[in-house]
């Protein structure tokens, strides 16, 4: 999540294809700032600068709901949803709750390298489960589970990000779905379902979450605002069984702060009542599938053969595989010193050797033009040092 | 934290002498209102609906660090100061990078209960040392470190409320405090000083922080708004040795999230950059300083004599003592009855039975006429009880 290699070029500026920013032309400032007007200048302006209740704020959790209802096709009610402090709380929190330190998480290879971070910290023995271009492979599943059984450990917790994955862009197709959630049932672990690009959908259909699929039961799934609406807000929601939500109130640091962000959250209920977040989606749709289109055609004009990449059909990333023998990490360098921004594999690995051979595009700040150049150049180097 | 008993009358309102929430009717709105049109409508709109840069919005640190120096005469950097989203994310984040799970916390007794149940949340093991008036006893603490370290155990922290203590509203000495900073030298602990009441003091000198004593070294000291501006914002600040600030700026919840609460911090950063934040704080003090008046007053005229309570110079809080036949629980729920709300004592201890005889009192959020009402309701229901 730094921010170096977004803006450091002189002149020149470094071509972004690292980290998954939102565009920062598409920020809808003046809709926010109307938004914000409409809070401090209302009868709630004290409410929202207050301690807010454990389970955020009442006038968001209500828009949410009926999102999550509309879209998801699932039957919740407001007690089966809870504001967060963006999906890093969610994440963090879960873990804590869900499992003790020295415990195991069954997590995707690769999966989101800040996720590994957090789950480290708090002492957690991450188990990886491998995947193929339709997502994690629920028998390779199963048989980590059996081997984790077979020490006599329990796994707790599935952390997937089923949907436009990062940083592959792969999404878990529905039977998988469904054979991951009847695994959960029989092995008694809670799926987390990191769900913060599904709004980013460059097709019509998109499988259901697994909290749909499910119910709403043995899901804890993760929707946050700083894709499609900005991060710097700070802002997400968890949909869980009601008492499970209670069980993520009764937290203490829920407890000490109160409500997630009750100033920004009444912001950004006002925001979303004005019937200004559709729209604004269905732009961010059509500007990154317009991006993710010159990113594919590029890679298809200008790739050696040797390389294979993702077809996302949503969301930021297009993962790339290089031949056993070139290193992400050296290229990554040598891009840079070209003016080209990259993210290594190794991150996104438990094992980071691993992802030694891999590296992962971002469409979503670039410009259309700056994709084209940057691939291109990409391109290129990769050519040099081809065998 | 939670927001019950604040406002659940029907047609009288309960009057609120239970949590510590400033005075709703304190919050500076209208300049609120003004500082975040000038993030909006300005150049740094973006960057501040971004993701930030983890150690924080950098115009709010220049803010803090030119008032840590100026108020604590702390000759620190930029460098030793980092934005935290309240003092939550601060506490929980200390507890997770500078002790293990299993490890042990020093706190005082009584202590800040949701403190206690974020450090339980991290499977932290709690050791309590006495206080008296003056605040907690060194010698009491170096008898339980010795001990600590005879069943061969190391404490990682001391957690430590100096000035104007939640929940007995006590100021530890300054010669306490250079004694405390020398057993922290001595057994190799960190201070975590939550300092979030010394901006609300009522007295011309305050004992210097801890960070103010050390020179900085040995400190992790915590700061915040939601005393002093709105609690609405979650913000607050960290200052520590550089190499400390890098270490939490490497957690892996600020790599997952950047910089804490970034369009928040922009607008509080141009708050104060306005001039408006230090005429506020002597706003606060005056007023806050005028209902300590008004609660010891009333606790003078109204209470029997088997009562005792502590004499704030700051902050929130006054603490009362009851004969040991009589249940707090009891007068809690009776006092409720009758339209009071307080905390009982038993939640502040890591014993909970310690508190069976204590009452914790607010000033901040009820009025005058209010907290003399509520006192004279006590008083009288402390006298039906009395032998």
């Amino acid at each position: 999540m730094t921010l170096s290699g977004l803006s450091q070029g002189i002149g020149e500026r470094i071509i972004p294809l690292s980290f998954g920013h939102p565009d920062p032309e598409m920020l809808p400032t003046r809709e926010l700032r109307e938004a914000t007007l409409r809070v401090l200048d209302g009868p709630r302006a004290g409410l929202a600068l207050q301690y807010g209740a454990e389970q955020g704020t009442q006038s968001l959790i209500e828009v949410l709901v009926e999102k999550v209802r509309r879209e998801h096709g699932l039957e919740l009610t407001a007690a089966q949803l809870m504001i967060v402090a963006g999906s890093t709380h969610a994440v963090d929190m879960l873990a804590r709750l869900y499992a003790r330190p020295g415990g195991v998480v069954l997590v995707e290879m690769p999966t989101y390298m800040d996720t590994l971070h957090v789950l480290r910290d708090q002492q957690l023995e991450l188990c990886s489960v491998p995947m193929d271009e339709d997502g994690l492979l629920p028998a390779a599943l199963e048989e980590q589970i059996e081997q984790l059984y077979a020490r006599g450990t329990f796994p707790s917790l599935l952390y997937s990000i089923p949907t436009f994955h990062n940083p592959t862009g792969r999404t878990l197709s529905q039977t998988r779905r469904l054979e991951v959630i009847e695994l959960a049932r029989r092995y008694n672990f809670w799926i987390v379902e990191d769900d913060v690009y599904r709004d980013l959908a460059f097709v019509e259909t998109v499988p259901p979450s697994f909290a749909a699929l499910t119910g709403g039961e043995r899901v804890l799934s993760i929707g946050s605002f700083s894709k499609t609406l900005a991060p710097g807000l700070r802002l997400g929601w968890l949909v869980a069984p009601a008492q499970e939500i209670q069980r993520c109130m009764a937290c203490g640091t829920t407890q000490m702060s109160g409500g997630a962000n009750p100033l920004v959250a009444h912001m950004v209920a006002e925001y979303c009542k004005s019937g200004a977040w559709e729209p604004h989606i269905h732009l961010l749709r059509s500007r990154y599938q317009m991006r993710r289109d010159v990113a594919l055609a590029a890679l298809t004009s200008f790739m050696p053969a040797e390389i294979t990449w993702t077809h996302p059909q949503g969301g930021f990333f297009i993962w790339l595989s290089l031949p056993e023998y070139i290193q992400a990490q050296e290229i990554r360098q040598l891009a840079l010193q070209r003016g080209v921004a990259l993210t290594a594999g190794e991150g996104f690995f438990v094992e980071a050797a691993r992802g030694a051979h891999h590296l992962r595009l971002t469409y979503s700040c670039a410009t259309p033009q700056e994709i084209e150049t940057g691939l291109r150049i990409l391109a290129q180097l990769l050519r040099e040092l081809l065998h």
